[in-house]
């Protein structure tokens, strides 16, 4: 092997240091109790699917931008070359959902009715890299399965804040609408069915560019101009006074009865149980990119960030594609984990330590005594404090500031076999 | 999106069920507290490396089984393809050691001077699939970089060791052996420098395929005969009587007094560690598969299992080649994580389970008072225990019947908002 000149990790996608590590485990595990405690179960599915699952137009945007595998040995005919396509058969996942979709689809007779899943892992995505995203980043999701009530949205928002209050966030927002308001929204306003996502996109721009740039968007999109105005009149009314499912009934009179109580059941409850940690409140404006959602739609921002730390709502339709059924009922709720993981550093978030860290140093010369060296650490490791055992360095200032710095905090030396008393590490 | 006709996970992958994810999530909890006790720190490094990096010759047969990426953009140009090579960019890694290298070399600034790293991540082989073998597996590794001593081996045999015992694996054998040992024998027959790995490739077949077995392979491999009758009837003294470091002292003299002192050492200190729990004996036939070993190399056997649960050794020469110098002290240990996880499905391991799992169960009519419910839930949760909330269906003994499948213990019903008793499940 000759020298390897390249040494950084490839374009997006990082090398994670012992620190950042640390954090990251402290982070999922601590999610994943929450999860557990409500009785999510956690399942994986390989990191790489079938070529045509992953671009069967579900994943919108994101199919666009997938890493893609080569063919290998004799599937790869070099001489024959149509296209991308007839070079490649499977790409790596650039969400969750899609694979859990085919995991239920593939394992469902051994699956309870009502199936409550946590899934934690990597994605990847092919993006032009820039500050805070990345080409590969793990994902944290939950989803319930085959239960068509609001308790599942109630439980998935109850589980997620919980997840998000164990590691300190407070006084969050969960914002709440429900996708069959905003195609009434739409509808009544006169746009075609056909147009409802091209309107969708431009109105979930709304928080990021204002009432004037949205007005801008439409202009630029050739839709009627009546409609257009009829919808941003309506709009710029639903963001004026504060929003209740009362102004929208009265606003939107061709709105289905039972979406907006099923909306008002669960603000009610999730209000009551938030207390004083957390809050929800309905937001008309709020979209969701994916083009799946059937019902209500949520996500968390926290406060002094803009953009959301979690996301998900009710995808009824989905699943059933895999099943050659028309609904079987899903709902999911997805912690933006690289964002949440990112605020807390920028937070200076220390990972609780609770057992000491301890490093035994011994010099050159004791090596004929290193079996009572490593007894001792054997006891101490058994009485639960992490144990370096390290040889004593030309310069154990040096040495020991550097232990430091990796959160070691108490050091003994040997002489003779015997250790000198543990001491706390920077004090003289 | 049309009908999803193929459900399975791709060749080779598998889609990982709730249990499954559990028993993997114990065993590798498992394994981390006990390195993080020894003071190693985990690292991660992205899953796609640079296709230079992982063809540069140091993953042998490796190499030819990777999952390579089609590059994307401009710089995939369909009209000039030379070979299979200008259509990549990168590859999914097939090991954690060559990434590793990688971050070492990259991030060796902001790292201690004797680096204990540990790592437990996803590899992918593009292997024909065979029963127990799979193209995406996880492996869990620990490595000490920057210590030339032999307190590295040491403390890796017993990190690795515990964390076996950790996981009630129990008269296990650590085999040792040292790659000069294999160099000097080796040469003593007078075999040439240039054919010693490819001889060292027909000794390791030694525990498969027995004496006779190796005989023939030798015959096909065209070595001069004296060579090959010299180095059998060697090998046939040392694996009659049990070898020690004095039989291989009498029988090669030609090697470094050093390399069997180091050796000696080695196997004493981690005997008296052992006790009784495992054993250490010294296999001058160990030979393990990498090219990269420069020292002592070993391996762990369970009773009963013929092939290895984890391997490692020292490679002093690897990490140089990414800096430019002749050596950079290394030692690592893996445990087959995919092994380890069959020994324990074999055995029916049960993961231990503290706390309650709870069902409470709400007919329909219950719904006006879910908010009961939901305290009820949240208050049983914040005891530590599992609750999951559920309509009960329509035959309430099937549906509790699957929930014990799941591992519920316990359930409660509600009426009037009123839980009723919580209730073991299964007794009547």
């Amino acid at each position: 092997m000759s020298l390897i000149k390249d040494r950084n990790p490839q374009k997006g996608m990082r090398d994670l240091l012992p620190k950042q590590v640390e954090l990251r485990n402290y982070v999922s595990s601590r999610i994943l109790d929450v999860y557990k405690k409500y009785g999510f179960s956690q399942i994986e599915t390989p990191s790489l699917e079938n070529i045509e699952l992953l671009s069967n137009g579900e994943g919108g945007e994101n199919e666009k931008i997938l890493f893609k595998i080569l063919k290998r040995g004799e599937k790869l005919d070099l001489n024959n070359i149509n296209d991308e396509n007839s070079l490649v058969d499977m790409g790596l996942r650039y969400d969750l959902t899609v694979p859990m979709c085919r995991f239920y689809a593939n394992n469902r007779a051994q699956l309870p009715q009502v199936f409550k899943i946590a899934q934690f892992g990597d994605v990847w995505r092919a993006e032009r890299p820039q500050k805070g995203r990345f080409r590969q980043f793990k994902q944290f999701d939950i989803d319930i399965i085959g239960d068509k009530s609001t308790s599942a949205e109630i439980e998935l928002i109850f589980a997620t804040s919980e997840a998000l209050m164990s590691l300190d966030f407070k006084n969050f927002k969960v914002r709440i609408n429900d996708r069959r308001i905003l195609s009434g929204l739409v509808k009544y306003c006169g746009f075609k069915e056909s147009d409802y996502n091209k309107v969708f996109v431009i109105i979930d721009k709304l928080s990021k560019i204002g009432i004037e740039g949205i007005k801008e968007e439409f202009k630029k999109s050739g839709f009627s101009d009546d409609s257009v105005n009829m919808l941003i009149e309506i709009i710029q009314k639903l963001i004026e006074t504060s929003v209740t499912i009362k102004t929208i009934e009265s606003i939107l009179p061709n709105i289905d009865k039972n979406v907006l109580d099923d909306l008002s059941f669960v603000i009610e409850t999730v209000s009551k149980q938030a207390g004083r940690n957390y809050s929800i409140v309905l937001d008309i404006t709020l979209v969701r990119g994916m083009g799946y959602y059937t019902g209500q739609i949520f996500e968390i921002e926290t406060e002094g960030y803009k953009t959301s730390i979690a996301g998900g709502g009710r995808y009824d339709s989905l699943i059933g594609k895999f099943l050659g059924e028309a609904t079987i009922p899903a709902c999911g709720f997805s912690i933006g984990f690289e964002r949440v993981i990112s605020i807390l550093e920028e937070q200076c978030f220390n990972v609780p330590k609770p057992k000491r860290k301890i490093v035994l140093l011994y010099s050159e010369e004791e090596i004929s005594n290193i079996n009572e060296i490593f007894l001792t650490a054997q006891k101490l490791r058994a009485e639960g404090n992490i144990v370096l055992v390290e040889e004593k360095s030309k310069n154990p200032k040096v040495q020991l500031d550097k232990l430091m710095e990796q959160g070691f905090d108490s050091f003994a030396v040997f002489s003779n076999g015997k250790e000198i008393e543990v001491k706390t590490l920077g004090q003289k």
